[in-house]
């Protein structure tokens, strides 16, 4: 078995025999490489393949996801590098090395799907969007044709199509998936400051006013990111205050858009949070669509993590409102299990803004002269050159589970959170930030020995340091991750994010019993 | 079999069994939702898995890159459309039918591991990184911490260090893997920007004089649609003219900056091509490097394509003054085989100049009291925010393969272009546009009709309409896939690349045989 995957050698000797290369041409060999037939058979590497699909399948899909395992196996980087020999050298090696070299890489790496990871805003195994993300991976296409990738460029419209009606836009729209919720709401804002202004496409901003953008305190960083790359400064992001739940104060926002215009300044857009990334807000969409028409900005709604909630008719009211944006991101790989990456970009507009915004005509791409129609093209609409199949890994998925039960698993996701409060709040020690409103839980746990404090500085002081150590002990541990931060003036707090129906109320019960177990001598 | 991977009623039922979750507490509902055991069981999946893992082997791997068959089989957007049913609905659809829509996903999709898929900068099919993305597709990792992607933020660290040393970087450097070329190339306009000016960062461009940057009229797009993002302006990319081969004039670069001086503006940075992406040119980097130098410019090198050539002791002179870059893309996705996406950006800076300009310091990832070096925490260097482990596509055949194996494939596929030069130049009816200087080999293909029109603008207006009958024919006939252009002046030519090592000189004859009887009527 070993090195039968490995090129045959060039020089000189017999090439690998293919059937589809009768070699009965006399050798060719140039610049002392011999041309003739094959110097790689993939027929010949399916032993490989199985072999480290058998792998994938024990390790990385079920050992990965059953509850009586490991999150994690903690080491310290020092300690990994050891034991992983992650140098590159001139020689190759053996096949049963590479496959080792497989199972140790699933080893030390953190469970994700694992049913108590609750540490990002994305969890959880999905078999049908895996299975889609293999399929991918296998085909390697590249979205910028429709002669490259003809299924996966109709099954990306499909989706967005679909998706813009569960936003509401009733006459369409277009969209594009792409590298990440943060790429997206780059994409908004490039395509808000273009519908203000085209002419900075070509000119740029050194001649343009200071274009002001508005945000609140509790947006993703990515907002920041977005308005710092594409050259409109981090001080011209004006960050409007939150109220107590987290939700943007719409007042406020038109104070500061008052504000900007008798700076002189040019606002173009405000960003809303349909879901903020710790305490699971949602900005009131409706009042800022008001605000946005009534000063003529652009509405963009960061629904990245909350965008789920419109799968469920118990839940869509927390985006009410969203139609009336003009973009939205939306990413199916958090709340949806999508696998990582599936996000998706939309834009109310159906005069090709998009396009017109980002098109730059690679005539070696987008040739015009095609023998089909080329509206199918879609790479020019992109930020990215090759850009993966992603929206296919949501489309099996979908397909295999329908509509109803991605709102199942979203109604269930919110109930759990809500049991997992109610939990809190009766336990000793366990004190709720606030009710949830989506599925982030936000709460402190206050070890025995801070109990008898009372409420002020003094113990949210000394809580700060508790989230720290309780999360060393727990990754040290490996029984779950669940994440902590500090958060404008309230101390380190843990964070439970709750996605997956592998997750059950015992699950809840567990981390709160697990966090306890680990910080009540602290 | 049908049905048994969707998650269990949630109303009412019994929960699925699972030996992790005993279900011995009292059944809990919240918002009418049973919230007790959980509703998916991924064990109950294997089966499903196993069986799509089955198709995916025989029909995404075996089939598609045999060269026996077929690399597309073409269907325009309408009936494709009506092939797939690819509307979503509130109703799940059952395992079978799924596995029906992956086998009709990976029959209708385009081959682009078939050895004689010449479309694009990326072919062939890589087994090992085959295998390494299934597994980060399984594993779900994101590149933001230590904590949740211990494993992959080493290898991707070693992978760069390793490709800084081909580079000629001794003493180092950092750099990401991120979501294609055209990424890497706006990170390094990013880049040059901060280093040429850090304030604009905070305070954006429309205080700042105009940044202009210059390029080869052969240069890859992105560098155009980096410029129109990140707020330069397209027409502050100033194009320099390139020579007959496709490389930058280097004394057209020196008046280009000055001029641009002399209009009062303030150049950054110059971007040269390793590489170019239709000609396969690459600039002159040492002579370019000295007028860098001397106008105190950054100095960016796209080698998403030409990068390749660094492994090879035979071919690495192309990029000769490379080590003089302040910035490289390279994309082992394309010559090097890994799969899609693998894009490195790299940065010879040992300042932390990424972090700082990149950085935003969300205090829910980057928390500054965590238990670990975070100086392993890579995602504040990150545009992105969730960022796939590209790099283990490419330290997994690294490992397989060794340096020596990568660097005979370079130098097979080069030699492989030469013997293909050479038969367009004996055959009658093919025309060179230049020798290769790379794997991109460039022609006509003359018609007998055609052959006796003397050299003239009738000829290249004729041979214009050539070559998009010809690919439609070969669309149609599923035979193979090579790309045409218009180019500059050029009437539409053909363009071959050559990569894989599953491609012999019996492919590069089949190629020149069947254009010429697909177009000989013409």
């Amino acid at each position: 078995m070993e090195r039968h995957v490995k090129d045959s050698p060039s020089e000189g000797q017999s090439p690998v025999t293919d059937p589809g290369h009768p070699v009965k041409c006399s050798p060719v060999v140039i610049d002392d490489v011999s041309l003739n037939g094959p110097t790689l058979n993939v027929l010949a590497a399916e032993e490989f393949i199985h072999q480290s699909m058998d792998i994938i399948i024990e390790d990385a899909v079920k050992k990965a996801s059953d509850v009586r395992e490991k999150v994690c196996e903690w080491h310290s980087p020092e300690q990994l590098k050891e034991l992983l020999d992650l140098e590159l050298r001139d020689g190759g090696e053996s096949d049963s090395k590479i496959l080792q070299r497989c199972k140790d890489t699933i080893r030390y790496s953190v469970k994700t799907t694992h049913p108590r990871f609750f540490n990002q805003l994305y969890a959880g195994m999905e078999p049908y969007s895996m299975v889609a993300s293999f399929i991918a991976e296998a085909l390697k296409p590249s979205l910028y044709t429709y002669e490259v990738a003809p299924v996966f460029t109709l099954m990306e419209d499909a989706v967005l199509r679909k998706m813009m009606k569960l936003i509401g836009w009733e006459e369409g729209g277009e969209g594009i998936f792409n590298a990440g919720g943060s790429m997206s709401n780059m994409y908004a804002v490039n395509l808000a400051r273009y519908n203000h202004c085209p002419d900075i496409k070509e000119l740029g901003l050194s001649a343009a006013p200071r274009l002001v953008m508005f945000t609140s305190q509790e947006c993703h960083y990515s907002i920041a990111k977005a308005a710092a790359l594409l050259g409109i400064g981090t001080k011209n992001v004006y960050v409007v205050p939150s109220d107590n739940r987290g939700k943007m104060i719409p007042s406020a926002l038109e104070d500061k858009i008052k504000m900007a215009k008798s700076e002189g300044a040019a606002p173009f857009m405000v960003n809303a949070t349909a879901g903020t990334t710790v305490l699971g807000a949602f900005d009131p969409i409706e009042e800022i669509a008001d605000i946005c028409e009534k000063h003529n900005l652009w509405l963009h709604v960061d629904a990245c993590w909350g965008g789920a909630a419109l799968m469920s008719k118990k839940h869509r009211h927390l985006l009410k409102g969203i139609h009336r944006a003009d973009s939205v991101a939306w990413n199916p790989h958090k709340m949806l299990m999508a696998c990582l990456q599936c996000s998706a970009f939309l834009v109310r507009d159906k005069t090709s803004l998009l396009q017109r915004c980002h098109s730059n005509r690679a005539s070696y791409l987008f040739q015009q002269d095609k023998f089909y129609d080329i509206s199918y093209d879609t790479g020019d609409k992109s930020l990215q050159c090759s850009r993966k199949p992603d929206a296919f890994k949501f489309w099996l998925m979908w397909k295999a589970l329908g509509t109803s039960q991605l709102e199942q698993r979203v109604d269930r996701a919110l109930a759990m959170a809500r049991y997992l409060a109610q939990e809190i709040k009766k336990r000793k020690g366990f004190r709720l930030l606030m009710e949830p409103e989506y599925a982030n839980v936000c709460f402190w746990y206050i070890p025995p020995s801070l109990r008898n404090l009372p409420d002020g500085p003094e113990l949210y002081q000394k809580l700060h340091t508790v989230a720290p150590v309780v999360k060393e002990r727990m990754m040290k541990t490996g029984s779950m991750m669940v994440g902590y931060q500090p958060h404008g003036d309230k101390a380190n707090f843990f964070r439970m994010i709750i996605i997956s129906p592998q997750v059950s109320r015992q699950d809840m019960d567990f981390v709160l019993d697990e966090i306890h177990n680990l910080g009540k001598d602290l």
